[in-house]
């Protein structure tokens, strides 16, 4: 390797400044991922199904086991797992109430574990033909939840994935700048296709909640806002997902959504001799375009939402 | 939708302390994601190829697209897409320079972009028997890069992922706490196995590295402190790895790791009447471990190592 | 390279006898593939959305082509793109009479064109609260079809891919041998999940159908069948599928279904002090069971059922 | 569901004729799919690994189960599995050789067991600097085998997947016929890119054979014959590959070729001021070309190369 010359100035980079060279462990955390958890509940003939895919990590004190490998501390991630199917025979209820109970009993268990974080997908199932006992999947989407435990509070953000949308009209985008490198068309009627991506973070310790009915409820109106916003742009559509969202739900402190914005583009058919009045599209695979905002409530000068959980949350920005 | 009752108390809350009421925009950024972007350089007969994935996505006074569909601020998605293709005809030279003269174009060109995101992926290929513009794609992993340009500052994070490693032995893992849900034996040989997926930060606005070089440098560090490592815990090689890198390069801040533990467990051929001195394994797809951390370089009191960039890093804790 | 030994003889092997050791082209089809096609009808303010996959592939007299890199029979598998988008103009109707009007299209068109493979995946769209032209993606399965010309015959054969269902009791699996290797114990109450890709034939030349209605109903049989059937084995349902199927379309002369056994393995909670009645599951990927059958109608001595089209179908024994 | 009215003559029909309307169970098989097997030659300190995803599948006499549930034949897919890992203990050798001793395992210990169908896939790994127990996956390709025992007669067809090869040069694309549908424009030099899938098939009972050096071998007459061919047409490239293969190899009977053109578009760069002299190309994700022939010794008047095997081989004309 040849050695880098570097232009930077430690005096003016609040980054660096301070470094004392000696290397050291910052945050950390470790667990079980993706238990693939099938709950049924057959207290009658009418069985119940619940399907989840649940990761466990804790935060504490494991420092010398990354210095030593003095694993003294690591309550070891199959214990975690087992401690996840164990936990589910009782019943599961709702994502978030479920590890809300795991996060519980970590945390109270061991001394050195100071909080840590847990989350859950969970996946539909319908009934066949209102069967007692038969079922299929329902793949329109996946629920998911995020339970992060820090100094003590606890919070909580649910979220919803590809949910995937589209209209066939009632979009429209022009008004844009133009430089040397545009090139695109203005339009006044384009198809609109996205895969709702969104999470919601509840105020925290704040755990009274019938998690399933806001889902089922924010769900709705994310697909309600879709459908009767005439959109001007994406973002425009996506601000009122949220805002809808955010005024029907005063339990939720703020929404981010992160949306593709997957162009169908309109087939040229005139070299064939054939209009395409709107009818004909390809779909494209790559790329895309990436529409991504949080809203939320406004906020007093000097306070702040940013909450750490979303450190711990993939791709959102 | 049932309304949920909740014991929220805004006062006590310093969450939703100064909740006014109004719903607005927060952070939002948006642009065009997954430009897959081939890069022929054929000065001479024998040809150069490089082979990126590029995502660009601005920062900056978007409110009104959000509120009121007015694109007046928003450079299209397809504009950037152009960008990205125009100026690779200029070359790429390495993922990072190519982002920086990306942002510095996208930030100096409108006045209301305040900065941005920019990210690609490279993906390497062999030449095949040395020929001059004949190649096989080499797969063992992914090469990441991120720019993030806030308040004028030029934050770069580079990465790897999905480079798969396994030991047969060298790996032990025993002396855990065993609680009422610890099933798991404790051993002194096992096969460790893992996909390496880590992120190091450059220095803010240090621009002026061999990006190429550091990354083939990082690279083998990890690879050779994961083969040299005798393992107690997959904690304590990953911390070998994100340190040893460190203590090689002077340049970068921090690095953040995640590794899953891909367990490998011994079939039990006894009921067979057949031994199994650790040779035959079935490798289990899920669950598995997740062991996560950063390593970084000690600061001094009141310093902090987060910046901003991490919060556009999908899948870090 | 070692030059291996090889102990066949060739007079004994069927496979091998006549080889005049000149090598040449066998079966060949060059075409397009995943033509990604959506269609909107707004004849009305009610718009109708229709969602395929489309793969063009022809056969016929290309020899030179891969000889001699002669094109002068090649008609462009971009050509083949172009005149996919340009027949939609006029309306899909069914995967499978679509695909009817691209081959005889090219089959009539170009004289060295004997025949072809076209295929065409469908995915399903429902509406958003019954709005005029806003849909969110139904993902339970996707629809197949495949059109073979071969000889001046038409071969049709529809299908269903990746539709999950599960079924939480009603099954039991006993009664099966035990060597020495066997150590599963039986059972008379297990989840039986799996995700049912079938794909069923008509007639040659049997074009004037309803497809998507057959489509619907063969759907419906295969869901209720699965549910209804109180299961001794996966195969036991699996026959049921297709029988039942059969039984109620004359037009279809033969199923093939491809099941895999997607194990829910009971979890032990006895070392927890927890009793598992049948609650909790793990849900397992790999491996897993694979059952596959054709059911067919009883044919006559020396007849048989081995239509070309299914050397042109992936996955199915 | 509507009655479709068909249109078809069963006196006409080849395929309908002789049914007697009774539906029975045609072709069958069943068995583990991917049994994840790690295996660690360990007799000296510098280990050897082999790393496979098998799958295993009987033909017999199954009726029974199918028919009435009754498992007396069915050999568990679980004892099937547990047979995989035993046999592994003696170590792999190649994936064919471990194949046919699972094969004649399953068709020598049950009376109803006729034949079946075995499959592997192979990974590959390097070492990391030559240690002796530590490796990085080699994902550049996945060797695939198949055994099919039928008829007491053992076929054996290997193959390599998803091996991505690019020529940034040498490859032209003219000449082809123009329709109506035509728009593409002729070319002397353009990318020519595939993912390489091929299966060979070995004669039949042919067994004495070191697979592993005709794979090698194979794969290397691959390489070279894609980068040595100035490509008029991918066909051409593909009939040189097959064809170099089956002369260097007299063990195989015939080869099967799946590539993708993988379409990399020169992006028009002139509205931006730009030239772009076969340097910046958008590699396309769909729609792709899609090439598929057999290359094959010729055989005399009436022999025919249709083996059974190919049936069981997903994805292959």
């Amino acid at each position: 390797m040849t050695t880098p010359t570097i232009e930077t100035n430690a005096n003016t980079n609040e980054n660096t400044a301070g470094n004392s060279g000696r290397i050291v462990l910052g945050r950390n955390q470790y667990g079980k991922a993706e238990c693939r958890l099938v709950k049924i509940t057959r207290d009658t003939a009418r069985h119940q199904i619940e399907d989840l895919n649940v990761t466990s990590q804790l935060h504490g004190d494991f420092e010398t086991a990354h210095t030593e490998g003095d694993n003294s501390h690591v309550v070891a991630t199959d214990t975690q797992k087992n401690t996840v199917y164990a936990f589910s025979r009782e019943g599961i209820g709702s994502p978030e109430q479920f590890l809300l109970r795991l996060g519980k009993h970590f945390t109270e268990s061991f001394d050195w574990v100071s909080g840590g974080r847990w989350e859950a997908e969970q996946y539909f199932w319908d009934r066949i033909s209102d069967h007692d006992h038969a079922f299929s999947r329902n793949k329109s989407e996946t629920r998911t939840a995020v339970l992060l435990i820090e100094n003590g509070t606890r919070h909580i953000v649910a979220g919803i994935e590809d949910l995937t949308v589209l209209k066939s009209t009632g979009s429209e985008f022009h008004g844009f700048p133009r430089d040397q490198y545009t090139t695109l068309q203005e339009t006044t009627d384009r198809i609109l296709a996205t895969d709702v991506t969104a999470r919601w973070r509840y105020a925290a310790d704040t755990t009274d909640i019938d998690f399933n009915a806001v889902y089922a409820s924010v769900r709705k109106i994310f697909l309600d806002a879709f459908a009767q916003t005439h959109s001007l742009a994406l973002q425009q559509t996506m601000f009122q997902m949220g805002k809808q969202a955010l005024e029907a739900h005063p339990e939720i402190e703020e929404i981010k959504l992160s949306l593709p914005n997957k162009h169908h583009f309109l087939v040229d058919l005139e070299p064939f001799g054939v209009d395409n009045p709107g009818e004909v599209f390809f779909a494209a695979d790559r790329p895309y375009g990436l529409i991504e905002a949080t809203v939320e409530r406004e906020r007093a000068e000097g306070s702040t939402n940013e909450a750490a959980i979303w450190a711990n949350i993939p791709g959102f920005c």
